[in-house]
């Protein structure tokens, strides 16, 4: 393990963003950023600027998802260029304001780091979403995280693959950070998974601050969840789902999900099996907002990812 | 208890209505109807029409809960007797069409038995939901569920109130049957709360059966939840929610609340207690669909209520 011992260092993290509301029906992280818009104390850090933000609040206001379009899905580069016109949804021109006081996405000037903050309605517990496999910084703060909960368990999902591209809210920043606790239906606050968020938000921000006080992180290892594929609902020749998640997958996410194993159900009494041929490990299983994705369940894979050495440039 | 057994004879139940959808985000009913509406031999029973039917549609295919109002709370006499415009509210034209068909309301020509199936986030199983203490059919055909379904819990909310008027969808029918499962989220199916409701469905539909062949049922009693009143959030100032469940209180439906329990958090720390003078027994804890109704929880007192002795009429 000497030889990745080489210093490996980053420039110092100082605006910090934590987005809420990206789905406006995911209730925990609006609660949260409203109030530290008015109570800011807790996330606050000496030397760092920490931004707690609600980035969709029309979809908040109506506590719906979206209004017109899923803004954790438009941050791409067709979207954030389009120029501005009367008729252009909601989401893709709010997402050209977000970029412009966060980002712009991939420029020295965007936000160094962003969580974003949401639920889901599947057993994933407080889960963090990493983009980048090569992150080391984030890679580090996962560590960090996962340690500070321990022996709690704090899932990685890594969503890094070759043909799906998400163009997340967070991807404006440098280091984009997802945070997804559940289980909680949507337009429910649970004070315990609101009790997980906070304290996933509590452990990330003193690892920055750590880091920018000159603490070194010796080389690390974690293990992460790979997307590998999504999973889609049996449906019917008219394309309603015709099958719906067996209750041996349900609230299993994480777990051995092996070849033969039960997946889904039919309303005549019919199991319909995994047909794949290999372990692997469903996540957003039975997500309410996936059905509409065509989305019953994500297949991952086991991965371990390591990370170098890392301290700050500056302290 | 020999003087109660005075003979009660009661018409048969010959037409009965299945409705689901009626807030089109609660999957349960909308699946099942869907289904039975295709495969309905599970439902039928021989001498009795079992119609299922899929109460708001557009609600359904837009899963949401409602288009402009509350479908489920509109079967009362002004809403049902105003004059079609074309401005009318989606929900308030539904109701007449169903009560043209179902009804008219209060009427002899209404359907005998109409059963509303819902999903609630709550944690509160499978509950049936009873409109009229006085309503002996109903009781009796309650008991039947309970025991059939008995070790496992089926608790009974009467919603029975000198000011709260629910004028509910199901309401149409001379014997009206709310039967409300979960916790389930809004948007998802869940295939244990999805069995719970099937069940139920057949146990009940066994009863009238019985009941039309002319089997005779002694007096009986059930424990009953009886709404005593509806509890909102606290709110600050601008009327916007300021403490949440307290995770003491959350999936404790039907459980005892005593003077002096945590019931509400805030986010800054405070548990707010529960301060009526005895001991109550919540239900609806935590239900999304009624944040927006000003109700965080419903509290409820036991009571027992007696049915006479029944017997067919005619069979």
């Amino acid at each position: 393990m000497a030889s990745c011992h080489a210093d490996h260092e980053l420039a110092p993290v100082r605006r910090v963003a934590i987005f809420g509301g990206t789905h406006g029906n995911e209730l925990s992280g609006v609660m949260l950023v409203k109030y530290w818009l008015e109570n800011g104390a807790e996330i606050q850090r000496a030397g760092m600027e920490v931004r707690p933000f609600l980035t969709n609040p029309r979809a908040v206001q109506k506590c719906t998802r979206y209004i017109d379009c899923d803004l954790n899905r438009v941050f791409d580069t067709e979207n954030l260029s389009k120029q501005v016109t009367e008729d252009m949804l909601y989401e893709v021109r709010r997402a050209q304001e977000i970029n412009s006081i966060f980002g712009p996405k991939g420029s020295d000037d965007a936000y160094d780091l962003i969580f974003d903050l949401h639920n889901t309605t599947s057993n994933m517990g407080g889960t963090l979403i990493l983009e980048d496999s090569n992150d080391d910084f984030t890679i580090q703060m996962f560590h960090y995280i996962k340690l500070a909960l321990s022996p709690a368990s704090c899932p990685v999902l890594l969503i890094e693959h070759p043909n799906l591209k998400y163009a997340t809210t967070r991807s404006v920043g440098k280091h984009p950070v997802g945070i997804e606790v559940g289980p909680q239906p949507q337009g429910v606050i649970r004070a315990d998974i609101l009790d997980n968020m906070r304290r996933i938000i509590k452990h990330a921000l003193d690892f920055v601050q750590l880091f920018n006080w000159g603490k070194e992180f010796p080389p690390c290892s974690i293990e992460v969840h790979k997307i590998v594929e999504k999973i889609d609902y049996p449906r019917n020749e008219a394309g309603e789902i015709s099958a719906f998640i067996h209750h041996h997958l349900q609230d299993q996410d994480w777990q051995e999900l092996r070849p033969g194993d039960p997946v889904f159900f039919t309303l005549d009494g019919k199991a319909i099996v995994y047909e794949g041929d290999c372990t692997v490990y469903p996540t957003f299983v039975n997500e309410a907002a996936y059905y509409e994705k065509n989305q019953a369940f994500t297949k991952t894979m086991k991965v371990t990812l390591t990370a170098k050495h890392i301290r700050s440039s500056v302290h």
